[in-house]
């Protein structure tokens, strides 16, 4: 059986930490890990490679883990910090002169679509382009051997899509980020799963974000062996948190790798 | 008289350097000035602080830059490399609870306003995001105590918007990214500018970028006094393109320096 190699690109909230202009402990941190760009996973498994969502960091993320390959690219949603670095990935379309096939919900391509118009429109595509194959995502698929379960998450005004990892009887990876709850129906999906990465912005309250508090109670829920926070605000100090934190919780930072 | 202090952000064209996946001389370089994130520049003056461009590096650039303070945003273009980083200027409203002044042609901000629909309509902004204050450019105009002339330059399929920066007689900056040529109109606006920054992607032809050659031509015609080549792409190591260059022409390199 193939592993799942999992690295974390980015595990900050939009502004990014350090924020700009800001002199708390946090943002002043020397712990390399209270470093965080823009939240984003890449998922190697078997020679394909995927990355969940393309932050405005995405250049600097595949800099610094050396990716060469990208086979296709699911979105959570396309709030600005998931989406922004989408033309960055016309390399990895140039390197293998192919299309890339842009997964997420029909909601999150027709923005995608909107915004990078350019890309997605033949009239106005240069050759060296980006060259998305756009897939809406309407219920469970397959790729890279694995299957994969959307599910639906609320975050204020809008919602976001989660998926489950699994291959075979293995539930392997559940990526919960930038969502308020979890419902019923993503909490089935997701139940006893091997890893969960769950949206854990800070302790108090948010109108579209999960506390740190409210991201244990859906691992309880859950009954996820491992659980990783990500999407992190300068709230959060790396050390400070975990030092808080069941021993199955633990704080994802910018280039933890898991291998499932 | 006030100085005008003028900081390259970045340097390099949409791929940044180094490329992802590219094993060339000048993207393993070590020389710093080969390191070139996307095309933007600062200019401080008395207390005025002002960004030509938010490119999708723009978080990391006001880090590097220890950027506290924008007041207005001048737009060359709408492509991404010019744009990305948008979304990064709400840390700059937060700061001072104010609207940014955000200048470009109409075209510009018609396509800004579309990408970054969430942050241009009361009714889909949260107190927290960027507080656009949209204004066309449609003549000169007057900024921080300096006169800006913009200027049409051909990019291809688009006109970009290039800049005249002076204070009384003294006529000193221009700044002409992203062009293929520059009209006479914009070499009469720039004519014997004390500093020329101008497009110079590489040294073989461009549909829609300057070579080297043709912005040493251009800056003979306008009699540039200095001139400094920016947008480069990875055919152009810095040390090596100086070196055949004359002396009143340079490379710019991020994070370069003068005073004006």
């Amino acid at each position: 059986m193939e592993h799942m190699d999992v690295t974390f690109l980015g595990t900050g909230t939009s502004h990014g930490i350090p924020v700009i202009g800001c002199d708390c402990g946090v943002c002043h941190s020397t712990d390399p890990r209270d470093k965080r760009l823009r939240t984003s996973i890449h998922v190697q498994t078997g020679g394909f490679s995927l990355v969940v969502d393309t932050t405005p960091d995405f250049r600097a993320q595949c800099l610094r883990e050396n990716l060469r390959r990208v086979d296709a690219v699911l979105y959570t949603h396309s709030h600005v910090d998931h989406i922004a670095g989408f033309d960055d990935l016309r390399r990895f379309c140039e390197l293998e002169n192919k299309a890339l096939p842009v997964m997420g919900s029909p909601q999150t391509l027709e923005n995608l679509a909107r915004v990078f118009h350019y890309a997605f429109h033949a009239e106005t595509r240069y050759p060296n382009y980006v060259r998305p194959d756009p897939r809406p995502v309407a219920g469970p698929f397959e790729i890279a051997g694995l299957d994969v379960v959307p599910v639906d998450l609320p975050h204020g005004r809008m919602v976001t899509t989660g998926y489950v990892f699994s291959r075979g009887p293995r539930r392997m990876l559940a990526y919960f980020t930038d969502c308020a709850g979890v419902p019923p129906e993503a909490e089935d999906a997701a139940r006893g799963v091997e890893v969960l990465v769950i949206d854990g912005l800070r302790h108090h309250s948010h109108s579209t974000h999960l506390t740190v508090e409210g991201a244990l109670e859906a691992s309880r829920r859950i009954g996820a062996a491992q659980t990783y926070l990500i999407h992190m605000c300068h709230d959060l100090g790396h050390a400070a948190t975990e030092a808080g934190l069941p021993e199955n919780v633990r704080l994802s930072h910018d280039g933890l790798r898991l291998r499932l």
